[in-house]
């Protein structure tokens, strides 16, 4: 038998998997918590010496990451989650350990990546992937090519200017879509709102409230909590315009947490797409939809970035 | 001999010229003024009829158009100084006329295109590409492609949102990047500070202040025309810093008469740009500069269009 291994490294959960040549249902998949000290490099190649393959031959590793990191090279430049992976080597380190090929790209690349080979881009050329969770993540198809830039830090789409002087982003900087649109912009909102003693249901928690109890509070029809929803969503879907007029791609896929709000989330956002596309031939035939692979987006994503080894060890370019 | 012949349609002047099979420098150009009433592509034929080559055969022509424009069959959806132009299928109707393959791309587009081959950009991979005159242009070439999208529409940089309500844009949205750093929107700022009596230079000429006006008030030391091109440069700085987060280009080519205003604009553009960079990793080795080619970048992207045609009139895909 023939293998490739699929590592997704989280915040919360280091996952993999091994995958029979040719299968997208893993043979055997594990998880353990991503360790918040010491060394996870460590844990992860425990945690991949137990899912090894005593059968046959392991292609290839891909890894999932939180970046930013260079996937040319495998390194993770820096993670906000995992303050020990500071220019680490991580695809050299697991190749040194394993002595298979290892490819690395960040997450959100690799959600979009899984989507396009597995989920719901199968057959588009053009892609946009966003995941809005407690950041805004992004991968983009060009051309049936990953989009990676000089160095491969392209596709940061939730780090563009919408707010001049804005709330403070994840990333240091202000106003960015991340710091208005996202989980954590959500749950600033809502704060900020109650500080304000604006009335609400959210008033009567007994801790602050999170972009799920926002959406929750929504769904029962509280009216701030629609409207906190609503602006995040408009931020969104005018960004998102400005992401059509940028790639023209013929499907956006969304993931990520805020948008399992649903409809009180995604009306609005539509709507707000619609009313600011400069012209209707970026709709014609768009495909907008949610993610289809859900949690194991980066894993399959991963094992999309596996399979482009081929048996000489080398990337093929497709 | 063989010959590409290469086509730039603008506002104000239909250029075309004749290239021998390999060189860039023309055997011969000419320029008319691009009809204002009637069908400008009779004016068109008649241009490239009186440049025909007779002593040899031609490959290809290529067209540099405004748009928006369908590059793929050839079709200019719209384009506000040619109003005859609607739905028009450029392409096949010079391939009717001439009997020969036909490539149409937009203008800004093929400017990227001929600074990527003949220009700036040669060597570099991942490209963008700005002009910034009366409107904001762009081309990006991703992967050494020119970035096109599903239908073509892709690389309107120009047209993503910066300012909640602001100005309006050419394309009918408002607080569009071009609404708040083109040519257009510095003349309409220095308008709006005259009518509100604001202190400058600029109130003594005859008619309303132009960009160019604002640029020479800049240089001579006019404080109001300064803050005006550095709130502009601002913008496309903090832009600027967005577009290197979704492409991580290894070059930034500026090009359009603002940015001829020089350092008045480029200094606060690049200031605004560093300030808002998320991290420095995107700044490594980036050059940022300004177009080589000048009022010939659409014609030479014009020309590298044409020379994808192969003898036998496919397109080559590099």
């Amino acid at each position: 038998m023939k293998y490739h291994l699929a590592v997704d490294v989280g915040g919360t959960w280091l996952r993999a998997a091994v995958f029979p040549l040719g299968e997208t249902t893993p043979a055997r998949r594990e998880r353990i918590r991503t360790p918040r000290a010491g060394r996870p490099e460590a844990a992860l190649v425990a945690l991949l010496r137990e899912l090894w393959p005593t059968d046959g031959e392991v292609l290839g590793i891909g890894v999932a990451s939180p970046g930013p990191l260079d996937p040319s090279r495998g390194v993770i430049l820096a993670t906000p989650n995992i303050p020990a992976w500071r220019d680490f080597p991580l695809a050299a380190y697991l190749q040194d350990a394993f002595g298979v090929p290892v490819a690395v790209d960040n997450d959100a690349n690799l959600a979009a990546l899984g989507e396009w080979r597995y989920g719901a881009a199968q057959g588009h050329h053009d892609v946009l992937y966003l995941t809005v969770s407690t950041g805004i993540g992004a991968g983009v198809i060009v051309n049936d090519r990953l989009l990676h830039g000089a160095h491969g830090l392209a596709g940061e789409l939730g780090h563009i200017p919408i707010l001049p002087d804005g709330p403070l982003c994840g990333c240091g900087q202000r106003g960015h879509l991340e710091a208005v649109a996202s989980g954590t912009a959500i749950a600033r909102a809502a704060r900020e709102a109650l500080a304000a003693e604006e009335v609400s249901s959210l008033a009567s928690l007994a801790a602050p409230p999170t972009a799920a109890d926002v959406a929750r509070a929504a769904h029962a029809g509280d009216a701030l909590a629609r409207r906190i929803l609503a602006e995040a969503a408009g931020h969104l879907g005018r960004a998102l315009a400005g992401f059509l007029h940028i790639f023209n791609p013929s499907i956006v896929i969304l993931g990520g947490g805020v948008v399992q709000a649903g409809e009180v989330f995604l009306s609005p956002m539509e709507a707000a797409l619609r009313a600011a596309v400069m012209h209707p031939a970026y709709l014609d035939g768009l495909t907008l939809t949610t993610a289809a692979l859900g949690d194991d987006a980066g894993l399959l994503g991963a094992l999309a970035l596996a399979r482009e080894f081929e048996k000489d060890g080398s990337v093929c370019d497709e």
